[in-house]
């Protein structure tokens, strides 16, 4: 058995915070009642939220007035940043008081503030975030969302295998399919790099499901369970992806709001529509996680509810009580010969 | 006045050629009565369709046995070539014959064939994929949508230039805003390339309406009319759309036949489902256009009927009556004394 999972939560970051931190920590703890959650910001304010929750009447607060903005640049947190409500939170991971932070605050500072403090798994080169999408099936794994703008074979390959590892503890199955990103599926497209990676990713020894390349339409179509890219595309992608979904969703509004028929129409499909609509429910993939740190933090979405929030912990629970760090750094570990030869041979 | 547009089909590209083009090519006429049409391919069976149309009994046929297999490379095509419905087609354009060429054919077949023959606009140094995108308001056209996955910041202004004018030539309008696709809209974000296109096209001798730094979410949400980015994150996007459309709108289908109330409901709804279905309907922005070539090249969908095939010959005829190429012509030529020293500049 392994202990009870000890999270710290950035009780100041995100839109409706401390509230919904703290709710989503009363939600958390219903449905893992072994957990022990540490809140850390503005007493003041937590403390008569506290009161109001079924769980959490007796949980530590670690106070500090400071909290990073939401608008802060990555450095300008850095500079700002040892007495915030974010930092105080991760430095409970790094002195090994908690096994893992949640913060839905600033996604900039809060990647920042986790490598600096955690540092990073011996012999990853970079780190990812990642996140899942929906899919007509479950969800899709997806990384990098936006830590690195650029990659090489080598980072790709090493989100292959964090990818695969955080599918399998999050969704639990045996061997996840992971493909890459590209612009067609034939194997001369795209960039060297790609090429390079999918050289390798093919390989028995390194026990991954390699899939092969895929294209953006394989993302929601759920082609394969974990898709690698790069940052910038992968954060395209996410981002498309989030103004097709509102252009649908605000379309809808409309066309059921248009007359009476139309509204009786929507009362009577309501059943149907509930349930398409809890499938897409962003609340329900919430929490995406810098994958390569070692140790875990987990960005919840800023404008999440109570509801979010409280799976974005429930992240957290799933990767501790998988073991994610030592696995990972056992599949890096044993990885790297794989790696370094593979790249090598490519590049003679 | 200009002379009326005069455009070949590849009546043998497609996956239900030559019928959608013949229907197609007789709904588009009934559009533009003006325009002149040019069948390339089997004789043997354009004809007896052109018979069933009303406006295409005594349409021109340019008869071939050959045509381009939707699967081939494009250098395969290129070998197999000079026989082909698309080759034929094309070098129309290049003879002077006809004005524009249509083809729901194989893109990369398509692109290499019509590089090769209309070659390229002097100064252009990349030639561009631009298409539509639906958003709430109207249509926003996004380029580079896969022709070059490797942009600099040169091919990145020049898609500006050209995506513009094709804007302008379809949805008219004076000066359509133009936004740099990006992971953030923070001018220190993303690639070098990308702010040192920036910078320049900012510059007011450009005469553009370059509004900055755009996310993917800005696409379907409508923020700028042009979105220009490398062909790598153009077609991730792209395809990631399409991928989020289709789990839509296969939830949507479950949703509604999940039981006799959810069938019913849809009925009533279906005034305003239909106006919306109608917006995205992806057959009104068919028409995908190859920008940076001395000629009009346009790409339908191969998966397209009668109604988008038309749709395509109308984005050939309005950049036609438009003059889209001699506008990108003087446009890229005034552009390159700005291009070289705001390039030059930052270079030093």
């Amino acid at each position: 058995m392994k202990p009870p999972p000890r999270i710290s939560l950035d009780a100041m970051g995100g839109d409706q915070a401390p509230e919904i931190v703290v709710q989503g920590a009363d939600k958390a703890f219903a449905a893992y009642p072994d957990i022990s959650l540490i809140f850390v910001g503005d007493e003041r304010k937590i403390s008569p939220l506290l009161k109001t929750t079924r769980y959490m009447q007796e949980a530590d607060i670690h106070h500090t007035d400071e909290a990073v903005a939401p608008g802060d640049k990555p450095s300008q947190a850095l500079r700002a940043g040892k007495n915030t409500s974010m930092w105080r939170a991760i430095e409970l991971v790094a002195n090994g008081e908690v096994d893992a932070v949640v913060s839905a605050g600033n996604t900039g500072a809060l990647m920042a503030m986790s490598k600096l403090q955690m540092r990073m798994i011996e012999g990853v080169t970079r780190p990812a975030i990642a996140g899942f999408f929906p899919n007509p099936h479950g969800q899709s794994c997806v990384l990098d969302l936006g830590a690195n703008i650029e990659c090489d074979a080598e980072n790709l390959i090493q989100f292959a295998i964090m990818g695969s590892a955080f599918y399998r503890d999050i969704h639990g199955g045996v061997s996840p399919s992971v493909g890459l990103l590209n612009v067609g599926e034939e194997d001369q497209k795209g960039f060297d790099y790609l090429r390079e990676a999918a050289a390798v990713l093919g390989a028995d020894s390194l026990n991954l499901n390699y899939h092969g390349f895929v294209e953006g339409s394989d993302i929601a179509g759920g082609k394969v369970d974990v898709v690698v890219t790069d940052g910038f595309s992968g954060n395209v992608a996410l981002k498309t992806a989030e103004g097709v979904a509102e252009l649908f969703q605000g379309g809808l509004r409309s066309a059921f709001s248009e007359n009476i028929s139309t509204r009786l129409g929507f009362l009577l499909a309501r059943s149907g529509l509930r349930r398409f609509r809890h499938k897409l429910d962003p609340r329900r993939y919430n929490g995406a996680v810098f994958l390569g740190l070692n140790g875990i933090s987990v960005k919840s979405h800023g404008g999440t509810d109570a509801f979010g929030f409280s799976n974005a912990i429930g992240v957290a629970v799933h990767m501790l009580q998988q073991g994610f760090i030592p696995e990972v750094k056992s599949a890096i570990h044993k990885a790297r010969y794989i790696l370094n030869k593979g790249i090598n041979d490519r590049d003679e």
